[in-house]
């Protein structure tokens, strides 16, 4: 189980893989039932990306970036790269020229628990990083981790394979088997937020909408 | 005083109230003797917006929404909500429905010592939120709470109807009955601040325009 | 040692003090041998700003932002204002008002660790603050500090005349003594780097590249 | 409001204050409905310690601790100091010889969002302290605070006269016109408490005891 | 998966369980190859206690107890509670009544990424428990969860039934399949050890035992 | 400068390094002007351990701990010593078998910003550590660092052959070429405390010893 790189992973349906985005984490999140986000302390190197992605998983030792050379080749179009140290440490273990080895790959974006360096080539080149710090401190190349097993990251677990969805909001992610239901979990909720949007912003009210204001009585509030 | 709504609060004069926003928070943070200041942990969600209004408070359980939707109601054109849970908690609290409901109310904007989500559209409608967190965590709503009593929030007490002052610099609170004269102590702060902005700009130095030298020489300042 | 202005300090060569912004933080760091990072909690107040110039330090209690209207009238042309509290505090030492000062002599930052406010004006002059918080909270003006004598702040030890290196990564410092030939490492790393960036944005591996695929064999890394 | 020492507070209910000590803080807070508990982050220096008494407040600058010794004489035997600053700070502001002041006048310990130093010989007397934070960082008798107004100490407002319930588990604080009352509730939690305690400790379910079979299953919990 | 309890879990071998305690925390995770670690800020609410036991995994959402009390009647004698919410909370979700339950069944502590209270009672019954918090805040009962699915705790992958290990250092997750295993992994690094410490503590340096000198000097250690 | 192990520091005064450790921290501390103490995270494993001794100095890369083994040969009878990694890292350096080795050569204790393990084994054998966190994650021997070269750690700047004070408040440091000045100036202080002390007990204020009424009247106290 340690030190192996999975070369063949089953990655989730590509156009549901690819559908997720457009949902953003919340709805991703609510759709399916709550679970799946990763920690708060998970944010983005700039404001305003949007991406989803299959899972390349990285675990890795803390303060040594060697695996995350080795998991690019395991990359293709449409991946997102997550890496877990297995201990926390806000070393920079990324910075631009990964960034250009992955941007060649076709790969989305990263999402590292630890730190991530080189902000504003990252940010000028348009290549999006959900991480736990922004440092430059430089990582050694001594120790070996794996790539493409089951790895925790910032409280979550993630599979190979699995959708990865983040935006401004944080990171979720979407069991590799349920992204397709997922879509239409996700569709169904923004159809009827789309509603609710809609007369809310004519000014009806969130008790009327939701029909609250008897429960609220039961339970005892009071108007004074 | 458990689990109501109070219906009907003394909003702080409303010129004032208005006038409050362009002074902005270090303005009148100091204006009122270094008071009123919400915990530096308190974040813009995004950077530029400036605004004042009237506080209508929310006082709820952790990880629970509910009393958010009974506040709306309790709103009207030119309040901010102030949402503050009895118990820390990062949970995301509010998002963009919730921030439409309120636009359509003419509120200005959103202190919450909590969780907030849906920052790319809260940043594209612009509804400016100040929070400690940025979670798309979902929230229950089970148990209630109350609107418009006096609350803690971020470690400072709110009274509803008080003013709240917020910008990139944070959150300040200016306490109902004291509006009206803060304008003048603000302006009159500002307009002192004009004129030494002035001479500093052309090259005076603070020591001199603030005679320094000689209680800095009698406390034993010594140049070498 | 204490409560003293040293008026003259030796500067670092000023042609490598300025060169050395180009680099940036993280090549810098790396060119001498991962060393003179500060800490990672060291931010920038807006995204953007790439600065680099001569330090000149102040020693100060907590809580109190006297010694910086001293420190000012030490500056010239081209330094850095770096100002270190002799026990941690959030305060908002620096706003708008000492950057119209420092900025009138050509100061081209402030490095603080501690609180800086008036975040908004800030912005709008373009003056670059790295600081450990963001706080409109007062400070007072009652007990001396040093100017220009060595100081640790946000973790490293920094000597008055020291070349201060800030971008979008955080800060690091040069020792006055080795600014230019941290110059001529960092071109060497910035070459070499440049062709690397090259071979990666056109496909090639880093496995390759820095021909790490024996290494890894020898240690055992499985592919399966 | 600002810089006065408030001579003459009223105090809980002598007898309902020394009788709250006796049933800890957990049983208070729930007593009261989950409220006035202090956050977290405020612990005792050594363990053991099980206090109440009536709050004579402070409200002073960060790093200034001038104001504690003109709480010292304002206070009376079976009173707990608390004392807020106006502005976080970890500085040491509380240490030996001010406890030894305290003793002499009856004081039952200290609540203080700051600071706490001498953690040796303050265990060796006895004298306990519930704190954010063990700096031996000095400071300084500079800038006037006040004595007996309303505080916000650790996120929950305090007034003076208010009943402060310290334990290991933390503090909370019972307003002082509740003080008779909660003792009531206290004691009728604590006797159920007791049936139930015995009745677990043999054996049976809280799942049967707290009948919440039902419950459960009607939400949809499924055994498998 | 969500809203279950599963009734019949597979433990671990009961005397590979058992014997894994006596080796200590630090011990196990290196016989493991340093993994399974939970994160560093679960910690004892006594020092000294040290124990293992067979997991008993309880999911369950923000601030909500319930599936405590739903999880008590799944274990046995010699299990361990583990309890990791869905999003994080300091919140007191156990406490002195909850630990008489357990403790009737034979159940050997508890860990929690969140908040325990009943500090002083927890302690004098002795049972321990390593959590995120002390906080009296209590839950609710409102929300389901689920018992006995596999969770993430303290950043680390649980599975019922796994071996948990827990001591003044912290707590580590022994894999089920992998007991048996590491007991004599763990044995034999204790027998080294012993041997290591006599020699260590009869004045041989570990430059020696351990070979070291030949590779720091091939590195380029110099000695001045 | 790197990568190097110096072989004959020059300790501060033997006798006064010796006495210093009965003054404890915070006494130190305050003769000293305030100066010198390490960051209030640096907490010691275990209560009641005061000490002080020369500082043999370590400064290592994170979640590396191979410098320590060649510290280890470096130390004599009365020493502390100081590890300081280059960037910060909670994982367990530290643990048993080195304190073995350092007990054998006399060394008091150890100063740490980064974790220790084997907290049990530690307090048993009454070796005394102050660290940043506790942690059993193991580090590896990789990389080269540096003995007995200056330091930051925590905050604070050290050189081999200063004095270190550590106690339940925390650690400070003493210049080596301070030493002997700085036992007169504590036992000075040390005399003027007990004087206090006495007076104190008996019920004196220190409003009255320290003649704080005229101050505090002319600064505008009011008694209301």
């Amino acid at each position: 189980m340690a030190n192996v790189v999975v070369q063949n992973i089953e990655r989730a349906d590509r156009a549901a893989t690819d559908r997720l985005a457009s949902f953003g984490v919340a709805t991703v999140h609510e759709a399916q039932g709550r679970t799946g986000l990763l920690g708060a302390h998970m944010r983005p190197i700039y404001a305003g990306a949007q991406i989803s992605g299959a899972a390349v998983t990285v675990s890795l030792p803390p303060c040594d970036n060697w695996m995350i050379h080795v998991a690019v080749e395991q990359c293709q179009e449409g991946d997102i790269l997550v890496v877990a140290p297995t201990s926390p440490s806000d070393a920079g273990y990324f910075g631009e020229l990964l960034a250009c080895s992955l941007s060649a790959r076709g790969v989305r974006g990263l999402v590292i628990e630890g730190g991530c360096r080189d902000i504003a080539p990252l940010t000028k080149m348009g290549f999006p990083v959900w991480s736990s710090a922004i440092s430059a401190q430089g990582t050694v190349k001594e120790t070996l981790g794996s790539v493409n097993v089951p790895v925790v990251c910032a409280g979550t677990a993630i599979d190979p394979g699995d959708v990865i969805v983040a935006d401004d909001d944080g990171v979720v992610v979407v069991p590799r088997e349920h992204a397709v239901e997922m879509v239409e979990k996700a569709k169904a909720r923004e159809a009827k937020e789309a509603d609710t949007r809609k007369r809310l912003l004519a000014g009806e009210l969130g008790l009327d909408i939701y029909g609250m204001r008897e429960r609220l009585e039961a339970r005892g509030l009071k108007y004074v």
